[in-house]
């Protein structure tokens, strides 16, 4: 039986959908895997912070943040409220990074993600940031401490794009990735075929919270850009940055175009591609009409899809149906699982 | 460096195709896995066998094949007639097992892979009779053993439909199974879209070696009924045969029903399900209506797909487009360097 202390840093909807996935699986953990944990600690963005050597109760937290709480009542030893400060107070094993992303930098996910690993614990992450500014850093210093840097869950949610050319598809190259990796212009754009303008479908996604309040890192192409430069960096095993990526959004879509592509038996989608010719990447983002022989016209809402070419394989293509925060938490699950197996 | 004699049995399109994988990738494997390895036994149907200690040149055995010879030339050692005593003679520590199928008992496959495991041997196998009619033994006595047996090729060719769960997707509870898994029938029904009739369409497949002489195996269904079966067997943890599939095939769609679902917006495929309620499972393959909204709209022609629900990741899907012996081959490869890697 091991037994792995737990912090999470940052502890929004995802965080706690981990929480709650990790109660849910504990016992068939425990039987399946011979693997248990305790948490250890908690870092919230705005509602306190709390750490218990003996473990804090995953449940009395997720009660007091529903009943709007702080969780500092938690804490038997002092939080220290700087995060570098908090994980060498806190005594992990495995630290869940989920503080919001940066697409300029990746800070502070990365100095988070670099101090456990210091420090001695797995470092998971749902943050696409430090995967595509300090990947190869990350990986080194992971590799270094003999232990893992994990991210699932930052592109596709919870689907096992990098899993699955780290474990089960050995000595494959890919040589082109092509796919519908943004929920949130994917939901826009299908309302729009239903009738709704722009700003209805962009103010519907804002209201069930797949939307920023300012929505710009979706629509203007961001997030597909870090997305498929974190694709690219790992899959093909050259740093890529977002800058690189030759990017449009979505915000010149028109009704009208959206429904003569309808009335020609087309969608719209915006589509990700990096395709490797001569050992050069090329990347990008953009609208793309797609035709109803093509896999991406089946993805609706905020379904998403990947298609891989490698040497080996030809196309392969792996589709995540409505996701959301839980599938995210089980990336992050299969991360910690897939480390600890190994260990 | 670790260095691995592999045995061949059976070395058919797939055998070839896995033999010139090998070559091609043996210093990319080196580099990478500092794992080596030599062919120490190869035995064919009908173009005879050879054992050689010091190692088969493949590319030898390839011209050999290519130019209508035997292998027997190449053999430095007595090369036994009998599979089971060839195995105990060839001394290999691989076994690639590439015999017919039988979908009624899976044998003589699942003697060879027995022998292979008792002997210590890894054991791999595109083969799915041994999968549905062995599964639980094969898998225990590999444990036993300290020894591996994969079959990634059985289902979706070299798609990793099994690695993906057993690797990359722990604590995931699989609840239903949907798919296209039958390329031949696929085939048929996407021709008979075009025009032809389903004699010219089996023809067809016949003449580009997808279909066999006699295609009822695929047409009835019996092929996709053994893929249910496996993928009931290993990914929900329940033997499973292919005679408790309510099984119908393809052989009574019109070119009438054809152009009627195509007018309609619809396409006709031979769908796989396997459902469990209750702990119960019902499995079926029989021809369906599919929306364009459908994934399995856009499978045309010997291209696949299988979706797996989960109580995790909701609905995940894989799609292999345009599969044949070197995606086949490359399965069989995956297995092996996967067991190597955790030797």
């Amino acid at each position: 039986m091991k037994h792995y202390k737990l912090a999470f840093l940052g502890f929004g909807n995802v965080g706690q959908a981990l929480a709650r996935l990790l109660i849910r699986k504990q016992e068939e953990i425990k039987d399946k895997y011979a693997i248990t944990f305790s948490a250890a600690a908690i870092a919230t963005g705005s509602r306190g912070r709390a750490i218990d050597p003996d473990g804090i109760d995953l449940n009395a937290a997720l009660k007091l943040l529903d009943g709007g709480q702080p969780l500092d009542s938690l804490s038997t030893v002092p939080a220290p409220q700087d995060n570098l400060a908090f994980l060498k107070a806190c005594g992990a094993d495995v630290l869940f990074e989920n503080t919001p992303v940066s697409y300029t930098d990746g800070q502070p996910a990365l100095d988070h993600l670099m101090t456990a690993l210091q420090l001695g614990m797995h470092a998971f992450t749902a943050n696409k940031g430090p995967v595509v500014h300090g990947f190869r850093q990350l990986k080194a210093l992971a590799e270094e401490k003999g232990k893992k840097f994990f991210f699932e869950s930052t592109v596709m949610d919870g689907a096992p794009v990098f899993g699955l050319f780290r474990d089960t598809l050995p000595a494959a190259q890919v040589n082109a990735i092509h796919g519908v990796l943004n929920s949130t212009t994917n939901l826009i754009l299908t309302r729009m075929e239903d009738g709704e303008t722009f700003d209805q479908a962009v103010a519907y996604a804002q209201s069930i919270g797949i939307a920023e309040t300012d929505p710009g890192g979706d629509i203007d192409g961001w997030d597909a850009a870090v997305k498929i430069s974190a694709l690219i960096t790992v899959l093909m095993d050259t740093p890529f940055t977002p800058d690189r990526v030759d990017r449009r959004g979505i915000r010149e879509i028109t009704p009208e175009q959206i429904a003569a592509a309808q009335a020609d038996g087309k969608r719209w989608k915006l589509v990700c591609s990096a395709v490797k010719e001569d050992g050069k990447i090329l990347a990008s983002v953009a609208p793309k009409q797609v035709t109803s022989r093509s896999l991406m016209y089946t993805i609706d809402g905020t379904t998403s899809i990947v298609t891989i070419r490698s040497d080996v394989l030809g196309d392969l293509s792996l589709v995540e149906t409505d996701p959301g925060p839980h599938t995210t938490a089980y990336g992050l699950l299969a991360d910690f699982l897939n480390a600890a197996r190994a260990d």
